[in-house]
């Protein structure tokens, strides 16, 4: 193999990333096909892109004979069916977070991965920002020591529409898992105990369909290392993203990518830019570097560096703290696996 | 009243702090006596500083007719017994903290306090850090809107010696409450309810004496607000002194201070210098500040910014956080009260 | 015109990263050809972007019916002829700086492609930097007031070969020229009077070719705003790129960009990455962006930003301050122009 | 010598920074008497910080036969008169910059003292000042390398009254005065040429005095280095004090420093307070420090480190710098002194 073909499941926002990234950027990696239910979307990034074929079923992807892997950028609810038709056609698998809202789904079809002889990569894509990346080598180096305390500020500029709150699985769930997901990366342990604090803060209509806006959750990891994580759905001065780990050889954090680096002096102070804003601005060069793992290790044959694992545990964590608000104690993770 | 006669209890550290305050830079401030079982040590202090009386015997200061007021520096188990005297001769008092260890002996104190007309300050100088103040004034100005998320990060160069452990209270009552105290001076309501994580990672001669060296402490406040601290006894780098809070309006805060903000960029990126290390330098400028505050207050008859039940409800905090680490559960204040 | 057809002049470093821009990242423009002496680079670059035509002859651009427009990345010594060829074909022209080393002959190939009535653009990508348009920005608005003094530092990680000095003009013309054009960029003014103090420090080979390493040269401009540029080859931390502009309301400035923006905590200090090195690394959105401008300004008749003006100017200040080391005097813009 | 007793002459801003320092923090000075003009501002003094004597006439501090050393802190056109007066009666001299404007009676004066035997140290305070020290140690450490570029940026709040530019000797000779000081400080080298541009863009008024408000001055080493320094009379965003050196081995620079360190974001930015505001905020620790230079260094008999030399260079430059802004050449100071 030479050449990776793919094909792609979903011509929505990160889709439409994904498509661009292979085609413009990746030499090794061709997109053959993109399916969307909306035939007009699938065609427009086709004919924008190149892409020999647009079509509204996932299934001529699946049974396309040359298409290697498939990337799926699809509705939640619908990951673990085109897994499972990945793994007969014995088509390697990227998948967008979660995996599935559902713990039982996401081990039958880790299983079904597994003896299909199949790679899965789950789109954790913060672990390739260079940030967050930088952070991990320091303390993989041992630069920092061994991990005592993880603090992760993870705050989105705004809240997503109520509908799709539904849908989500909520905060901890479409927002948290991220910051599940790399405190694990960071700290390179598994968490066992969680306990989060939950409140409504910013719009009441969240409260009414069950879920919060603002948490603080607190971690304790199998080696010792304790971690804090501070969610908001709201921060005024936009996507505030920000991770500290402190060990006993010292401490490094970093801070938000902002979209130049001028200051201004006045006279009422010095001033600065805001962040930059959204996640499809701040993560866009992670986008592009998990796709570049993920198109070098099948066609290499190197292990993924992200599993079908790590999106289990993600969202085993997301349980964890759902339940440790609900019932207002620390939760084990051995009570929700 | 036009300049206030002040008697000092203690020549240690910190009482040497607050005589060499009085006597040199407030100039309505009048440093008459000062008392230590340590007799070498208060006439050290006293010749330096031009003082009239050196005394081995508190007493001396109690039934001292100009005294106006009594800075009690000794240890803590004396500081109710101090008071009460002082309570007896009617002279105000500036007490360090914590007032004691044991609740119902604070509040019997308070009421002593109360019943006989006079000032009782307590000495959370960190209110009076110019970092601090600026980031209450602008939650008061509500710059920041409702506070949300209030985070502290408290860490030490280094443990105190073992036997120091032991009469203090611990990590929670000797380190963690000037925190508590700050996170209720900042959120500016009271603490409901605490859930503390703790561990040993840095001395497990600490462990063995029943305290702990490393803490996540997360607290939910009356009016919804919630806030984390996080507390070692050893950050390699040094004193660890930072405060962030969060609100519907926007994010305020501070760093800690270094010794002279040069920064150097050679082959191997850019350094700067290590903050500075340890309270005596870092908060030199607040033990002076808290001080002008009291002076003024006594001789103006103006209400002093922090009370007996500012140092009763933070000695309650530190006691709810100590049963929340026994018992893995979060525990109310109302529990402790 | 609903595409604009371009050939590329050059498969060298600064021809390979307009002809991926142009491939890749920009829907409403295609390269047709790239020429190159060096056929084999030619075809490895249109291989790699599925450009059609390699030629070892830039006449095949010229003369191509279907080009609209050339981009100009040969060695200094070619521009004049090439862009004179291109007004002979009534080809659009985009050339990198200088567009020569002596004054006349630029100004004799503006007079050309003026009568030629096409329009053609100096590649001073870094007007195009996000940093340094945000201080374009801030001036342009007022929000500094009159600006009154400037200031850019600009030094290089390491000096370029001895060989690559002899045809490049010095160090005013192949590296300070960039400064004397952000100079006039951010100030919106001529300069008139340049006093420049020239320096061996780095490498003695240097000065036997009769060029400096380091310098400082102060800019007088006609509004009154002066100006100091600092010069180094040599910069052991790396790519140094900064600039502060002050005036009358306000300061503003930039600093360099790194790679990551992580603060790492020890026991010696606290420290962080060096600057993105070199210009490709550092600059890379600035080329993109420049040839954004040229593509839309072309097919749509806007006025380019940048103008052959623009590129004679900055000669002229480069000119002048080589003439100023020499004579050790300020020298006046009048005099060279 | 076990105490040092000082008289100091001039009751005024200055005068009362040194008398307070010596009397309340330098255990080891004692001050014994304040002259100055205006007798109720002497009283005054004495009266708040315990000192013996005031008195309306210097001549009291000279004839005094405890007094070991004398603090000149009066207008600089009586310096000479008063070094002189200390002279004959052998006691020590710290004299406020600039020593007098005529380099010839600066060159006088200094004779004297050396004749007389005693020790002079002029107030260069902001050598004293930890971060400007910091620079230097880092210099003379070897840390980075050779010195080759120095950047001085030096702009005030505000302009001073006209009448002050009368008798202050102008922007070079009150203001920039520090800043060649401190050029020679850090460089650690002498200036052998000057260019200074200057302008009036603040005050008409005060090109009306014959003097400028606005300056740039590039400065010629003899070891090689060169250096800029870049003045304002009115910054609005406050006092302006920064530095770099760069050299072979890396590039040090420094900062202002702020009232505190907060930072704020709100929904246009974050923002940070203005420096600190003006010498006497920003500079108070190096008055304090160079004072305890001076005293223990005649208690001891160490060398001082500022010296009379140090006071004749620093206007020396200053007439250089003004001779070049009238001549529009570059100056030698071979041609000044």
């Amino acid at each position: 193999m030479n050449t990776l073909k793919l094909g792609i499941i979903g011509a929505g926002r990160i889709g439409r990333v994904h498509a661009a990234s292979i085609s413009q950027r990746i030499e090794q990696a061709e997109v053959m096909a993109i399916a969307d239910p909306d035939i007009d979307e699938a065609e427009k990034l086709t004919r924008k892109l190149g892409i020999p074929i647009a079509s509204k079923d996932p299934t001529d992807i699946f049974n396309h004979a040359e298409i290697d892997a498939v990337v799926i950028c699809s509705p939640t609810d619908t990951h673990t069916e085109y897994i499972r038709a990945c793994a007969v056609q014995k088509k390697h698998i990227f998948c967008e977070k979660p995996i599935d809202l559902d713990l039982d789904k996401i081990r039958n079809i880790l299983e079904v991965v597994k003896d299909a002889g199949i790679q899965m990569m789950v789109g954790f894509n913060r672990r390739f920002d260079p940030n967050f990346a930088k952070i991990k080598a320091l303390v993989s180096s041992g630069t920092i020591g061994d991990p005592q305390i993880l603090k992760i500020t993870s705050r989105d500029p705004g809240p997503p529409p109520p509908q799709y709150i539904l849908s989500s699985g909520g905060l901890f769930l479409d927002m948290a898992i991220h910051d599940f997901d790399m405190a694990r990366f960071i700290v390179q342990d598994e968490v066992v105990e969680v306990y989060s604090k939950g409140a409504v803060m910013i719009d009441e209509e969240i409260g009414r369909m069950g879920d919060i806006d603002t948490a603080i959750t607190t971690l304790q990891f199998k080696n010792g290392a304790m971690g804090v994580i501070d969610n908001s759905r709201k921060a005024v001065y936009g996507y505030d993203q920000r991770l500290e780990i402190f060990g006993s050889g010292g401490m490094a954090k970093i801070d938000n990518n902002l979209p130049e680096n001028h200051e201004l002096f006045d006279g009422s102070g010095s001033h600065r830019s805001l962040p930059l804003n959204f996640f499809m601005e701040r993560y866009t060069e992670s986008y592009y570097l998990e796709m570049v793992e993920f198109v070098e290790a099948i066609l290499t044959g190197k292990p993924l560096s992200v599993s079908g694992i790590d999106g289990l545990l993600s969202v085993a964590i997301g349980l964890a703290a759902k339940k440790s608000v609900l019932e207002r104690r620390p939760v084990l993770i051995d009570e929700i696996l």
